[in-house]
């Protein structure tokens, strides 16, 4: 079968040509973790929600959309304050157009959703400036390992996305306990990255917990526990419970590279078998730098879906185009997961016009 | 492949021949589906646990041994009264003998395990004397449809099972509201069955409801309502959403009849995809009558495992034999599954020496 020209070689170009020769016409199977934490309702920091307070609806609601094609917990879809719709639209059309199987995991969401999910034992995050920010951490990798364990048995290969506002700040706030320089580096929902204030926010944190930049590289737990978020630990403890039995695409943008650094300092043979896989919009973000983070610590490959919403129809998905959202529950490696599933059957532009589709009938229901 | 000669065929010979050539060599995905109900507690009716209070614990742990192969939420593993080993023991040995992937469902246990589970939104049960045993019965239902929609898609054919004290009792609530003939039919833990104390809570059930044998034989959400267990919604709901895609064994005893009975009620088309997974010790229990009960409304096959531990170097095993326990946590549809898929490499013999290997190591851990 013929690479889908529509999934982006992004870094690590060898590995990565490895991997997407493992998951191309394999069947996955579609992880979203979800939690919230204080973080995101820093103002000015996150996108994901029409309002700070919103932010506590926005992970459930992606879960319900992916799960039912249609949100419960509250009216129409997850939206930024400009009305662009949330990056699961993308996702949920990628996994309805190839059939792929989608679980749920509550890492620790304040507003639980409607749905089946697989509950880890996490709670809900705090704000990071007080440098105690999460809770069963340790609980969470163990669980959270057993369920990619058993998931791994049922696919081919795993995908793992997440939804949580705020995610970026706390991946700088890992990245740096951990001593990977990410400064400037991380992606933002918003076009104007706000950069200054994800460092003040994370040295806020460090400082509450006594601690500073690369002072907890032997301690991850920890270094979760003071700065972290929620998600860390699940997405963490999935991919090393399930690469010891297949491969791994952690669907996300920058947020991932604090995975990455998570599972390098618990378990860093397990980075053997995985992938980022993240979008277009990502890979050329000129306010982020992904691989300028992965490769402080490791050859994971990256992979992009060539997502391109300039010729849309629709004002709210054009508008991705202009650097708002970017990425999020998993959406470029949904996309990765349905193009190398179905080979040329599905590529950019019937992927769009689903997602189109989809967004029509959701926006019909408000 | 020859089928293997430890299945039984017991019921409804052409089904269960064209279900059991369905699974043969197929990757199953087992379920577990556990909760609790303060029906259990009533003095005489249930074996599954140590005092009344502990069956609280029973379910958790039973889902604890499944995915970490121990307990954590209670030492050693649950035991009867007698000292007798759960039948998780033997789901536990026949998964792992055939490297099976397992999955918890949390359908409302009082006491929540220390393991990943899926949360389908459900309460622990009221005691069904008060005419008011379970919450959210449509909702968990809907959840349930939803998981098993997924979950069908990562596997051949699904396994589910179920871990719930005082099961048999809610049982035989739930057909006689739905208006079937179950009185003396219904299967139990312990040798001597308790019958009348059955009939009486039951009875009694029915009249703080306001009902009466076949009154809610139209109702089946209001039947599970007022003398049902937490489980029955879960269990219907998973196996109504994957039978619309691959075929589905309910593994337990005569407690499986009643989640018959209410997905006849809801979507009875679903009973053409769904076969009966038990043990030896039920289908031949000179207590109990699992055909009939089957036979009045539907004609969904039976299948047993041929387990037999007479010849079992421990005591706590051989007892099995006596007719104590004789299924639960889905142990014969678990054999059956792992006889199914590895063909003659696993037989009734084999399957005892790791369920002998398994129990001396958990005993040991006491």
């Amino acid at each position: 079968m013929k690479p889908n020209p529509d999934i982006i070689i992004s870094h690590n170009k060898p590995k990565a040509e490895t991997f997407l020769s493992q998951i191309e016409n394999k069947n996955p199977l579609f992880i979203t973790t979800i939690a919230t934490t204080e973080t995101g309702k820093i103002p000015g920091l996150s996108a994901a929600g029409q309002n700070p307070d919103f932010t506590d609806f926005t992970p459930p609601a992606d879960a319900e959309l992916l799960l039912l094609g249609k949100c419960k917990s509250i009216q129409s879809v997850p939206i930024t304050p400009d009305g662009i719709p949330t990056p699961g639209l993308i996702t949920m059309s990628a996994l309805k157009l190839a059939d792929i199987p989608v679980i749920i995991a509550n890492a620790g969401c304040k507003v639980k959703p409607q749905i089946p999910y697989i509950e880890l034992g996490g709670n809900s995050g705090r704000d990071i400036r007080t440098g105690n920010s999460v809770d069963n951490v340790k609980e969470v990798i163990e669980r959270a390992k057993t369920a990619g364990q058993q998931l791994a048995k049922t696919s081919d290969y795993i995908v793992i996305g997440e939804s949580i506002p705020g995610g970026t700040t706390t991946a700088l706030g890992l990245l740096s306990a951990l001593g990977i320089n990410a400064e400037g580096k991380v992606s933002s929902t918003l076009p104007q990255n706000p950069h200054n204030l994800k460092t003040e926010v994370v040295q806020t944190g460090l400082k509450a917990a006594g601690e500073k930049f690369g002072s907890l590289n032997n301690n991850p737990i920890k270094a979760v526990s003071c700065v972290g978020d929620p998600v860390m630990p699940a997405l963490a403890g999935l991919a090393i419970g399930a690469t010891s039995r297949v491969p791994v695409l952690l669907a996300g943008g920058t947020q991932m590279t604090a995975v990455l650094a998570l599972i390098n300092t618990l378990n860093p043979e397990a980075l053997d078998n995985i992938a980022i896989g993240t979008t277009r919009w990502v890979i050329s973000d000129p306010t982020s730098d992904i691989k300028g983070i992965v490769n402080q610590f490791c050859k994971v490959p990256i992979l992009a879906a060539d997502l391109n919403f300039s010729k849309s129809e629709f004002p709210g998905l054009q508008i991705y185009e202009t650097g708002l959202v970017k990425e999020g529950v998993g959406a470029g490696g949904a996309s990765i997961a349905a193009m190398a599933k179905m080979g040329s059957t599905i590529d950019k532009e019937l992927l769009l016009k689903a997602i189109e589709r989809n967004y029509s009938v959701l926006i019909a229901m408000k």
